[in-house]
């Protein structure tokens, strides 16, 4: 069988070499995303350290092993419900460090800021990036603050870059997944790029849509204090849990099969995905993950994730098989199967 | 005597309580940006390394002192002579990395994309990234992409972040100088704000000026195997030496009095700032850096920067006194003397 990523590179609507400019969609963690990072980034910056494909470098320092992550917010509005551009920018990068298996420790945050925007705005967002630290336990050690001109910025963009610590013995990398894993997800699917679409085009729905938006690390504790054998862990945020699982099965050359039935989905957000066409599947969170576990320790971590704040709505979707490696297949409620495929771009740009 | 940065912080002709708005001057790294961080970011964010005012944050891991640091570039024009967007985020983050004397190892890389770049010049951007670190022998090991909407960006903008090691015994920060230490700069100042405004102006001069855009930490590592009791390093980046020396005054307590004559100037920029009535001192560089050395070692000091390719015009140019705390004073050619402040915002936005 033919190797499903290069398939997906050849065979991509809008590859790199026949489109000449940047789309919305080059940000949208979908395909066009990763045809940039194959096929630009990675021979640029050659190196095994950025190839490893996790949510954070690990890098080995002083005996210790070291997470490393970045990641930039242009997310609109700066508020939103259950959350900010603040609280993203904190939690996003706690989140990319604590799906190695890393303690959080240390941010940075760099601002782009666009002349004009009120000051009491960037305060208020400041604010709330304070806060969301110390709710994570995490230090804001390291800062950079640019303006540029009105009309070439949006408000805030704000980066943020993370050092956590991986705790000896933990072994959490996207290509360890092995059929007969167990696919668990840590809650409800699709609530922050839901509540993000809401607040934006102005829908009202009976109940509003709050952002999933949280830290993420003092869920992976427990979960690895239960379940010391997790393989895989991802947030599943641009692409929503569509593309995280996309992308391990590919980096792990598994096949995942997920029972829709068993997907977790806030009834509000549900409802508004039907009125919109939309797919939970492929909505971005900010504070759900997805894990992968050997069968015998499933139902440790289950609990383990139910017993936590963050995680009492988890629920096993799923199982690793050999077949079809890279492909993620959904059994639907009526007994049939699809092939739950990566988006090319984003459906909703800007969620992050 | 009144604290010196707080006469700043009340007597400033933009206080931050009396402007509503983020004005271009607020990223130009004088008074408004250090307002910025001192009134809204470090309440915010309060915590004892961050107040540090190092270019890097040290953190004690493991045994070992890691430098971070991080910074954003929004350069206008995207290349330039003497380098590119691409080498400024690499040479940029090594360089606060070398200001605390740390070995650069690992860089993240962050871009924000504007709908509509053409992605062959994203690609020579990136190229220019990989080659520049492979030259800084530093790995970029994470990255992140977002793309926001056409006439929301402009281009690309770059955030990298940075780990490096401090070596035991080097102990470099901004509140060390003591009275008595020389004051040494690197080499010919106001290069790179020069050539950025040259190309971006279309001055044609005589000779081209071309950007100083250089990674210093090799330049630092010959300069302490012969003067390993340097007290303080500052890259005179934004807001030019003059902001660098003034920052470090007011950090050690200390004045400083540098000798106008002694300043190392190329004669093409030389003309470029009297042309355009700007002051060498006040403007942008990215390959020089100032250095405040206890007397006994400043001869060392000076003859490690000669001999390096990066520092061959290298120049003793003052000296630190018990007088004026907090003020940095230029001796003019005629034998009289002025107070160089920092500047309110920034003569040349957008140069870094």
């Amino acid at each position: 069988m033919t190797n499903a990523p290069n398939i997906d590179g050849w065979t991509c609507p809008l590859p790199l070499r026949d489109q000449p400019n940047i789309l919305i969609g080059h940000g949208g963690g979908g395909k066009l995303s990763a045809e940039l990072i194959e096929h630009l980034f990675y021979p640029a910056f050659a190196n095994h350290l950025l190839q490893a494909r996790g949510d954070s470098a690990v890098l080995a320092l002083a005996g210790e092993r070291l997470a490393f992550t970045t990641d930039s917010f242009v997310v609109r509005p700066l508020f939103f419900p259950g959350g900010s551009i603040g609280d993203l920018a904190v939690n996003g990068t706690v989140n990319d460090l604590a799906m190695m298996g890393a303690r959080p420790l240390y941010l940075s945050a760099g601002f782009i800021l666009e002349e004009g925007l009120p000051i009491a705005t960037l305060g208020g967002v400041v604010e709330r990036m304070g806060a969301a630290a110390r709710v994570a336990g995490v230090q804001i050690v390291a800062g950079d603050t640019k303006v540029v001109e009105r009309g070439h910025g949006d408000g805030v963009y704000i980066n943020t870059s993370g050092i956590g610590v991986i705790p000896p013995g933990v072994q959490i990398a996207p290509e360890l997944a092995r059929p007969g894993d167990m696919v668990l997800a840590s809650g409800t699917l699709g609530d922050h790029g839901m509540a993000i679409l809401s607040v934006r085009e102005g829908l009202e729905f009976e109940t509003v849509i709050q952002s999933d938006c949280a830290p993420l690390h003092g869920l992976v504790e427990a979960l690895l204090a239960a379940a010391p054998g997790v393989r895989v862990l991802r947030d599943a945020t641009r692409g929503g849990a569509a593309a995280a699982l996309n992308e391990i099965a590919r980096a792990s050359g598994i096949g995942v099969v997920i029972d829709e039935r068993k997907l977790p989905v806030n009834p509000a957000t549900a409802a508004a995905c039907e009125l919109l066409g939309m797919d939970p599947l492929h909505v971005a969170n900010e504070g759900k993950l997805v894990a992968f576990v050997p069968p015998d320790q499933a139902e440790a971590a289950l609990a383990a994730l139910r017993a936590h704040e963050l995680g009492a709505q988890a629920a096993i979707i799923g199982t690793v098989v050999e077949a079809h490696p890279g492909v993620l297949v959904g059994r639907t409620g009526i007994g049939g199967s699809r092939v739950i495929d990566t988006q090319v771009g984003e459906q909703l740009p800007r969620i992050c």
